[in-house]
């Protein structure tokens, strides 16, 4: 299979680099990038070059961002070629319209490596679907959160010290708010709702970011056996559905709350299959190169996956309803009480009966007075360590 | 498809139920069981009812038991229908006869059921395999001692409590020798080496149990911050391989040491994916019968995976070398110091530099004097935490 490639910095260098050396029949015929970035025979400043070629049979889409890869991707379907993408934005943004024209045009439009990096995800949440129906989603999606939290839990980092690391390492941008603020989770929480269940998911969710967690939030809740990560929360029951992405309070001993660095860990809970966790490399260029790869066996195996393309189940954030943590040196909303074991100097809260909604109009009504306000749904586990 | 099952027990009874509840064109048509085990118009108690009956396409072998089991599914094989099986200890000893048969006749022999239940871990591997080298695989493949470890560590109970916790609960046999001596997680770990490293395992693995594991010992790792799990371990390199089954001492702080209940969690290196953990049921009516459906969906696709028939690598136990801890009231060997931070009055000695083989003939030799010596190898971060 002849693949034409757009983009050859980390992904994209990643998938030369698979193509080349480990499978055969793969063949990248050409690669556009912007001038000055590499040269070479395959190389091109022209994407009619690669979706004009007839000879070129698949796009391997590793630019990133919205435009021109949102044009590109439409460019390569209607010309009857399979797009393999990693770009979660794009996807998350345009889901239904790729996947409308890949279908009116007979192609594949393959979205693995757009969630979770190399954990072959997607493909197990759609192999899963064969059997059972799925009813929950949940799980860390972004390394660089899970780094930033691992940092300041196990190398007792403050969250800037951790941050600053995790930009050394390359893990975080210089702006680092896609990872911190969720964007990302959400993103990838869309595409692998509308998989999960069926139904294409709204591509605006509930979102809280972790911007504002302190160590000394941490250690409180390190005093009562938790800990926090920043994840995916999905859940669809009887026509309904929600997703949302926040940080969420965890039983220090689970399985969760030891990812280290910055792997992923995800979670699907199916009727008769019962929970299965996925964990890897949630990033990087062989562990993303390696679940595009995959998606081009696939391809050139015949694999035409149809997602949904309609909103078939009702919105109802009822389904994610928990107990929140606010923590905010604003004044406390009037639902609220006392976290427990902490004081009224500790500004900590606790929100029973919330759902994600709900809980990003508390943060944003305290964030008038206390820019600063944090907030955490609170998971079943921990929940019954406190008693609740 | 039309399938003819083989015995109707919990896996068996899962398999019906999925296939009659869940899922569109896996019609089970045939039903051998003992006479009075179970009546209805699908019974039979001639398995040549099903190996004979041309209008079936597909047998599910969930019997259990080397015999009659291995024949049935030979003549199954030889009649030119697919066969899926749970039945670790049966392929464990005949892989090899199994897929020659297979091959021979052009049907499958599908074993995603036989290790890992509910979780897609040999599909996992197939598939890793596609681009990936598979270096190592490690795991916690037997729910019945992972629920045992887990018992005594969270709930401080004895082995024997928690061993008769398993056995109400249906976790553990009356007699747990598969279970507790690792002969189960062996035959897993040999299939899965199979599979993984495309050359046939050797039938007879270095194999230690946790039979003699002790809330002492527990204890005594736990205040180093350490944890122990039943494990299987394998690693091919350069032309070489190894497999074991053994307590592992593990850094607290690992996602195996939070493993919890009777959940199974198994991990493979790939060369350019890295590290890939599987996490689900091991066992159970529905995850397993889960498993087997998967297996009779790909059959009904046309699958036809082909593993190793010979041993094309070379045996070589020090691939596995580490560090061994030694418990045994036992004259301690020649080699061994002392566990770090323990007394001669522990009895706990650790054995630089060993391999599994040598860890059995170390066992072996104690066992003399002490019928209950307990042998471990030390993970690599196990060790880094002990200063080692």
């Amino acid at each position: 299979m002849r693949i034409g490639l757009l983009g050859c910095g980390t992904v994209g260098g990643g998938v030369l680099k698979i193509c080349e050396e480990r499978v055969e029949g793969l063949e990248v015929a050409r690669i556009l990038v912007l001038p000055g970035e590499m040269e070479g025979p395959l190389v091109t400043h022209d994407v009619a070059q690669i979706v004009d070629d007839p000879t070129i049979d698949c796009v391997v889409e590793a630019m990133g961002g919205l435009e021109p890869a949102h044009s590109f991707i439409i460019r390569a379907l209607e010309a009857g070629k399979s797009v393999v993408t990693a770009n979660k934005a794009v996807v998350a943004a345009h889901f239904a319209e790729f996947q409308r024209v890949a279908g009116a045009h007979g192609c594949a439009f393959m979205v693995e490596a757009t969630s979770g990096g190399g954990v072959p995800w997607i493909a197990s949440i759609e192999k899963a679907r064969r059997v059972d129906e799925i009813f929950e989603l949940r799980g860390i999606l972004n390394g660089t959160s899970n780094y930033i939290i691992d940092a300041m839990e196990r190398g007792s980092l403050t969250f800037e010290a951790a941050l600053a690391q995790a930009q050394e390492l390359g893990y975080a941008e210089a702006d680092p708010s896609a990872d911190i603020d969720g964007i990302d989770v959400a993103n990838k929480a869309i595409i692998s709702a509308t998989v999960a269940f069926g139904s294409l998911c709204r591509t605006t969710i509930p979102r809280l970011g972790m911007r504002w967690l302190t160590r000394d939030l941490l250690d409180v809740l390190a005093a009562q056996g938790l800990s926090v990560r920043l994840m995916a929360r999905a859940r669809q029951d009887d026509g309904r559905y929600a997703v949302c992405v926040e940080p969420v309070v965890l039983a220090g001993e689970s399985v969760e709350a030891h990812v280290p660095k910055n792997f992923n860990l995800a979670t699907l809970v199916g009727a008769t299959v019962g929970e299965l966790k996925f964990y890897g490399q949630g990033a990087g260029a062989l562990p993303t190169g390696n679940a595009i790869v995959q998606d081009l066996l696939d391809v050139a195996a015949g694999a035409r996956p149809r997602y949904a393309t309609e909103e078939t189940l009702a919105w109802d954030p009822a389904l994610l309803e928990a107990s929140y943590l606010l923590k905010t040196s604003a004044p406390l909303p009037d639902a609220a009480e006392l976290f427990p074991k902490t004081g009224p100097e500790d500004g900590i809260c606790l929100v029973r009966g919330c759902d994600p909604e709900r809980a990003g109009a508390l943060v944003r009504e305290a964030a008038e007075a206390d820019p600063h306000a944090f907030c955490a749904s609170i998971s079943p586990e921990a929940r019954s360590l406190l008693g609740l």
